[in-house]
């Protein structure tokens, strides 16, 4: 591809955001705080786009009757759903400028990456990252600047991609403020996430989803409980569409998980305190080793 | 019992700690705040005690050769390991002040008050009572007084205890900054702790134990498995005690969370998006009660 903007200042560049929920309405505000050229949004809701420009989140709003601004933008944000990117592709390829470099922030890669660059104009780049930098809740509300501090940053170069397009996208995620930023291959990152990522949502649900919950279980908890439970509040729609593009991967990590439950089992039916301890002081230097 | 103490304001209180390890540093660093009149201190450690003194967590070190100054005490929280709680009254019972109210912290109580009281002196009184306030970690270091703030308390009164000391205990917690006190006795309240907080833990240990971890998950994590492997890092003694003590219901309780894994892995096998949207759904609701 041309080396086309890869060079330029971070805050000569325009970038277009597509999708304004949680994770778009970050990228805006952490694009806003680094003072970008112009942030251009896109968004199925005309409402949403128009709190994000009211809001002075974007600076202009791409609506169906000016698509061609999109070809101003150097880089493309796909915060869509994973299902959605091809199609944006799709529709607004005509509008895209030479060169312009387009990413996305999706929790599962697959062939994702082949699949939307066999779409695009030659000179246009797709390459696929993975900021690990969600929260509970849904929406553009939610949306914070600070979700990619001290973050991991996942990027996932696929044959086609340019090394100027991968050094671009690592010293884009540093500037964004993340602390490590990783390259792993599609097959990795699915298989990865699927423990890292997936499982931990699993869990949650179905820990406050346990016939063992009533009423009265909030005057009984703790931070235990509350933290094991935060991330049990995500959005079913896009969370259901992560799970079965893993789903494989995810079914895997929860019986490896089974396993671990059994050990517990056993040693509490067996009054094993040996094996409790060894499993606690096992975790606990794990755990610190995560900081 | 004699009235003794329970019209007194908890600025004329004097209280005695026993265990300056998180949760007893805990409470004298409340206390202090509460600006109590006097806090004793007693630990197996001399170091500890010292370190409490000189850090004015207390105002006297209780040792082999001042045990008397417990007499001097209206209130003695036991902050120590369930197992010792017995031994300590046995050890001491001769010390204590007629009227005095001693109650505990520990997160299991089965017969435990009823074995206590049975050793105190004609006129003492044992109240059982659990703070949902611990955190990660452990030993006087992790002490904080906001441990207390927004937290539930739960009280667990038995045949033995007055009217005096279970309302004089529902007040000090709210004094804490417990935002609920709640009465439950002691088999409910090992029944609901298994789920509440043994589960959480166990959970949490098993996440960062599954065999998917490796030197490389800390750059794939995000919030999810932060907040869900956090108090994975916890006292191994303590909670092996804690665990065993209430094997039988926290074996229950990872079956019925088992049950809710096979339906997770069902639904994925059968590429259900309905049926996991459904769980997201539920759970969604579920969380957002417990604020």
């Amino acid at each position: 591809m041309e080396s086309g903007f890869k060079d330029t200042q971070i805050e000569d560049l325009t970038f277009a955001i597509i999708g304004m929920g949680l994770i778009g309405g970050s990228y805006a505000k952490a694009l806003r705080k680094l003072k970008v050229k112009k942030i251009l949004g896109m968004d199925i809701s005309h409402g949403i786009l128009k709190a994000c420009l009211n809001s002075h989140l974007i600076d202009d709003m791409v609506e169906e009757e000016n698509r061609q601004i999109l070809s101003t933008a150097d880089v493309v944000i796909c915060c869509v759903y994973p299902s959605d990117i091809v199609d944006f592709v799709k529709a607004n390829k005509e509008h895209l400028k030479p060169g312009v470099l387009i990413t996305d922030a999706t929790g599962i890669k697959g062939d994702m990456s082949e699949k939307i660059q066999a779409e695009l104009p030659q000179g246009c780049e797709f390459i696929a990252g993975h900021p690990m930098a969600g929260r509970q809740g849904s929406g553009l509300a939610m949306a914070a600047a600070e979700i990619f501090d001290g973050s991991n940053y996942i990027i996932v170069p696929a044959s086609h991609n340019t090394e100027a397009a991968i050094v671009w996208l690592e010293e884009f995620a540093a500037t964004l403020g993340s602390k490590a930023v990783v390259q792993v291959n599609a097959k990795e990152h699915d298989e990865i996430i699927a423990y890292t990522s997936n499982l931990p949502h699993v869990l949650a649900v179905a820990l406050v989803n346990s016939a063992s919950y009533d009423d009265n279980t909030k005057y009984f908890i703790a931070g235990s409980f509350k933290d094991g439970t935060r991330v049990a509040d995500i959005n079913p729609e896009l969370w259901s569409d992560l799970f079965l593009s893993n789903r494989e991967n995810v079914v895997i990590e929860i019986e490896k998980y089974k396993q671990q439950l059994d050990k517990w089992c056993k040693a509490l039916k067996e009054n094993d305190a040996e094996a409790l301890k060894d499993m606690m002081k096992e975790a606990s230097v794990k755990r610190r080793e995560l900081y």
